[in-house]
């Protein structure tokens, strides 16, 4: 125990991935890595203050967090840090009108958004709804705007799913920032800002985080 | 005249490109940009050689060719260097077998290409077969691949139809690049092997052509 114990002087709190490293997503809900179900109950036995911090903006963190208590997992929705609710307060400060090129499972998270008439892309792991008409369409919405903004909910290359690899979203954010000549600005990790938020969740400092 | 005259000094040949400078491509066909049809008969009635250079992926030599004799272009299908003809030269030099990320329009092109057992993706304008089932097979045969080798079929990030702007191969292939973490092969313009084979079809040098 003494490594251990030395690692972890000055530990708060931890933040924890899910896809990948709770469970692998998949057909019929996916499953639970090998003992992070137990691992997950332990850190929330213990002293440290624990959140989740996903990528995941295929779903929204309702049906994310259900799917995850099916697994087992001792989880709730208030618990999870994830970039739509995020990519959502930047729209509102920015009064950003966004064309959705996003999965119909997350479409929730944007319910309160204002759709009309964009003047921006969100850009998330669509899956099959990345659609050459569907990218075509967010590739004109750019192309009309004078200074085009594309938000991209992470910037993952791929992720596994039970079946094999899969396409995430930032080889589709690639493909739109080299169609329109620009920059996405990435919600999620690894942007600071997107640990930052996660930390001040649980009231603890970068220094204390694992 | 004068200008011209001295312009055209020691030149033998000429290259012209196809979409958006002699047609727009669209539905039914598409139609002539102004004046073009005129340009390249008077083209071919002087003394100058005359070759088609084209990055145009989503159709054959043969579809093009008709498409555009039908809109009153002198032109047949040996007088057009297109990057499917190019690529399949590779492949065969090569011994490679791709996996095939094309339009269905083009695909008689490939007609002598064993595709069995893929160890390459071809990569073309494939408008609405860029579904992300089908990126997401290429992308799975490049990840399997000691040594993957992805061809791009040109790199354009769009053009214009009569509708708007659509979303070209450039895009896609940069996509399949941030995935794997590899650099794609491009055949068709600008690579100088291209410009170089259409000028050796002609007999002439890249000094002597326009």
């Amino acid at each position: 125990m003494a490594p251990w114990g030395e690692r972890l002087a000055g530990v708060r709190g931890v933040l924890l991935d899910i896809s990948g490293v709770l469970y692998d997503s998949g057909a019929g809900g996916g499953t639970a890595i090998a003992g992070s179900v137990e691992a997950v109950a332990r850190l929330k036995g213990s002293r440290l203050k624990v959140r989740f911090c996903t990528n995941e903006s295929q779903k929204s963190r309702a049906e994310l967090v259900g799917q995850l208590r099916r697994l087992g997992f001792d989880i709730s929705e208030g618990e999870v840090t994830a970039p739509a609710p995020a990519a959502c307060q930047i729209l509102k400060e920015r009064g950003l009108r966004p064309y959705l090129l996003i999965h119909d499972g997350v479409r929730s998270e944007f319910g309160q958004i204002d759709t009309s008439n964009p003047n921006c892309v969100v850009i998330a792991d669509a899956g099959e709804s990345f659609s050459y008409q569907n990218m075509n369409n967010a590739f004109q919405v750019l192309m009309e705007l004078e200074n085009p903004v594309l938000i991209s909910l992470g910037k993952g290359r791929y992720y596994k799913e039970t079946s094999g690899l899969m396409l995430d979203v930032g080889p589709y954010m690639k493909a739109l920032e080299y169609a329109c000549g620009i920059k996405a600005e990435v919600v999620g990790k690894p942007s600071p800002e997107f640990f930052k938020s996660a930390l001040q969740a649980i009231g603890v400092e970068a220094h204390q985080a694992q």
